[in-house]
């Protein structure tokens, strides 16, 4: 099984490291992933700049390539270029902190899947609910579960998978689901400070996060001690509002 | 009213000044938007770097907000930080080139709507099918026409409006149809090239457009002259998918 890893916190993150040491025993393994850490550029691509690709070595052998771009970027120039022919998988991650509810609109982590399905390749993105000193090792473990599991009973065209795993001991974790994307996100606010020439400048802050109601969408779900696995796609068309509108007289024409 | 506009090819862009000139009769218009071209920024948001807000005029007045982010960037701050209370409506645009199908996924102008929708606002995404020399006034007109139908109607919680418009004459223009996101997209390679100190860069390329066979969903009606109008939302989740899954055997949890 040929499989590509990217991510979003860059090549050098421990996250796709632990990746590659549970694939590498039984698959050919290749890594193109973003030069720098790339966290929060959503579906970001490079149209403006042209991308460098650059061989990166680890422990004296040849490791993967790093991209002057996004995840995104990663998976179109390692499937239209660096790989021939491209991968069996795609799996991205491991991410340093959950990508659940709202966040992954905003994840390079999930955008990276999303832009394998839309390829046209089964495409997994893979989170870990800690963004402080995480230990991956488990959620590699899931990663080559779910991977496994993709391998026997296929996605449907156009859909990839978003998992999460909490920050818990194998023991603590009270099951595996599949769950729909709920709208958990951070209350945010910006913080102005001024600079020391006085110039004033914005942080974006996120502290406290407001949950969904429902019980049974991802981030409950993941916060109750479950590993998370919600299809994805990138159908954005709400089709309960189309429905609505079509019942209604559409704007004017302008003359 | 009280109107927010943003793009996402920058507070210079006169797709945006043509929003700015239709709406400024009638509404209170606030400009934020980039300070620079963020085309096919996707939903990324800025976090690893503070954000700093510029006042920019034209003609020697007080024309908005140039903010050294993301569209999405722009919607957050002008509605937390620099509009108190936040606006009635958001709109982006007028993109110079239309976001049909798969485009919506990279673009800045509708992920603005998305950002705006999110954040509990109206909001629409207004692009015209033309990349060199557009003529946005018909577009402009659009515009102002579809945000007096969601001041009747409405959108319901989560969805906002992404509005194409050809690059016609209004006689020529066939009408305005509520659709669905397609699935057209660029066929893209990838043009490797040598610079002048030998070193191999990349430049991403879509040529042709590989487009969807249905002739109701956004791209196949804009091409046949219609005004096309699509309701998205940010829930990602693949129902259809979700649905298969739950008929199997989830995958193990590792021990």
């Amino acid at each position: 099984m040929k499989i590509l890893l990217t991510n979003d916190d860059g090549i050098y993150a421990p996250g796709l490291h632990a990746l590659y040491e549970i694939f590498r025993p039984y698959c050919e393994v290749h890594v193109v992933a973003p030069v720098l850490e790339m966290s929060a550029v959503g579906h970001a691509i490079t149209l403006s700049s042209p991308l460098r690709v650059q061989k990166v070595d680890r422990n004296g052998s040849f490791y993967g390539y790093a991209v002057s771009g996004t995840p995104a970027d990663c998976v179109k120039i390692a499937v239209k270029e660096l790989l021939n022919p491209g991968p069996d998988i795609i799996v991205s991650g491991i991410n340093a902190g959950r990508n659940v509810g709202m966040d992954i609109l905003y994840s390079g982590t999930v955008s990276a899947a999303t832009e394998g399905a839309f390829l046209g390749y089964p495409a997994i993105a893979v989170s870990l609910d800690c963004r402080v000193d995480p230990d991956f090792s488990l959620a590699a473990k899931v990663a080559k579960e779910v991977v496994e599991f993709v391998r026997k009973w296929g996605l449907s065209d156009g859909s990839a998978l978003n998992v999460n795993v909490p920050a818990l001991p194998a023991s603590k974790i009270k099951g595996v689901r599949f769950a729909r994307q709920g709208t958990a996100r951070f209350e945010e606010r910006f913080e102005r400070r001024s600079d020391p020439r006085g110039n004033i400048y914005y942080w974006l802050c996120g502290e406290t996060t407001v949950d969904d109601g429902d019980t049974d969408c991802d981030s409950a779900l993941l916060k109750a001690g479950y590993i998370t696995i919600t299809p994805i796609h990138y159908d954005l068309t709400c089709l309960k509002e189309l429905g609505r509108l079509n019942g209604l007289e559409p704007p004017k024409l302008p003359t």
